[in-house]
């Protein structure tokens, strides 16, 4: 009894994750109400503070989730499984749900925007994570391994934005390739 | 007489677009009204369909010479003037209008959405300035030219994205040199 009540718990709190991310992508951040959440969810609207104590909190739990993922995967390429980082993230681009980070950005860049400081956290996670792999000797003298890294996640945020400006101006497999090439091996490595 | 009424015309121009611009940056494109800009400009709401016909006629004057100033100076550096190509970019990023295109790339990216055509173009057109200058035999094998504009011209976006975010934590100079570093030598040039 105890058990399917934590299984329906955790249901509810991974349908409502859903459903915002979801919303935040369609409507934005600001303009999405606990009630289109707990609609779209079929949830109800009061059991969203509980989960996630506010409207913040419930938008950190939907980046973290969507992070994860390719955090998971970046990381799981590192140990025995032969995986590839760069067909990861270009997986995660090709994500309907991935839109949401570039709807979300014209409100981060807002001033004294709430979502700012998690958008901060969020790239430089993603920073650390590339960083911890530059070996800083690889790389052009002058350039150092915090800069090179800024350029790699610019990268991939930019050509996420071309692509889906325009999915037809730019072939996402033909951009992988050319980012290895500039990546050192370990990092890019097929 | 005549002279000074086409002064005043091209003022207003002038004024209606600064305004337009600083409002779409503020409140998104959508949210900006006519009255909103006349108000900004301090001119007749009246005269805004005259001088652009529409919102989007009034949103591609705006993105038209905030790109021209970049492309233009893009375009100074390869002639007779010594510039600096990067420089101009990061001049260009720097810019506090210029987090104009971080705000309306999330109304640009909604389905039927009426500007993502623009930013389309705006794209190609940042694309080809760069491709023109980037000798294929340049470039590692296996990396196209195409796939490498797309590259570069990301890394402008994400690196502006990452900086606007989070200024502290990203050394623009910094990225310029790690950027040239990746450059042929006649697009990276100092």
């Amino acid at each position: 009894m105890a058990t399917r009540r934590i299984q329906r718990t955790e249901e509810s709190r991974r349908l409502l994750v859903t459903a915002a991310a979801e919303l935040f992508a369609e409507k934005g951040y600001r303009q999405t109400s606990f009630i289109d959440i707990a609609e779209r969810a079929g949830i109800s609207r009061g059991s969203i503070p509980w989960h996630f104590g506010n409207k913040l909190g419930l938008l950190e739990a939907v980046l973290d989730e969507r992070v994860h993922g390719m955090l998971a995967g970046i990381a799981a390429s590192e140990g025995e499984r032969p995986g590839d980082p760069l067909d990861q993230v270009m997986g995660f681009i090709r994500l309907p749900v991935t839109r949401l980070f570039i709807t979300l950005l014209a409100e981060a860049v807002e001033v004294d925007s709430p979502i700012r400081e998690h958008y901060a956290r969020l790239h430089a996670a993603l920073r650390q994570a590339v960083l911890a792999r530059i070996p800083a000797q690889a790389l052009s003298p002058g350039t150092t391994p915090e800069a090179f890294t800024v350029l790699m996640i610019g990268a991939i945020i930019g050509v996420h934005v071309q692509w889906r400006v325009a999915p037809e101006a730019v072939d996402l497999d033909a951009v992988r390739d050319a980012m290895r090439a500039l990546l050192p091996a370990d990092l890019g490595r097929a």
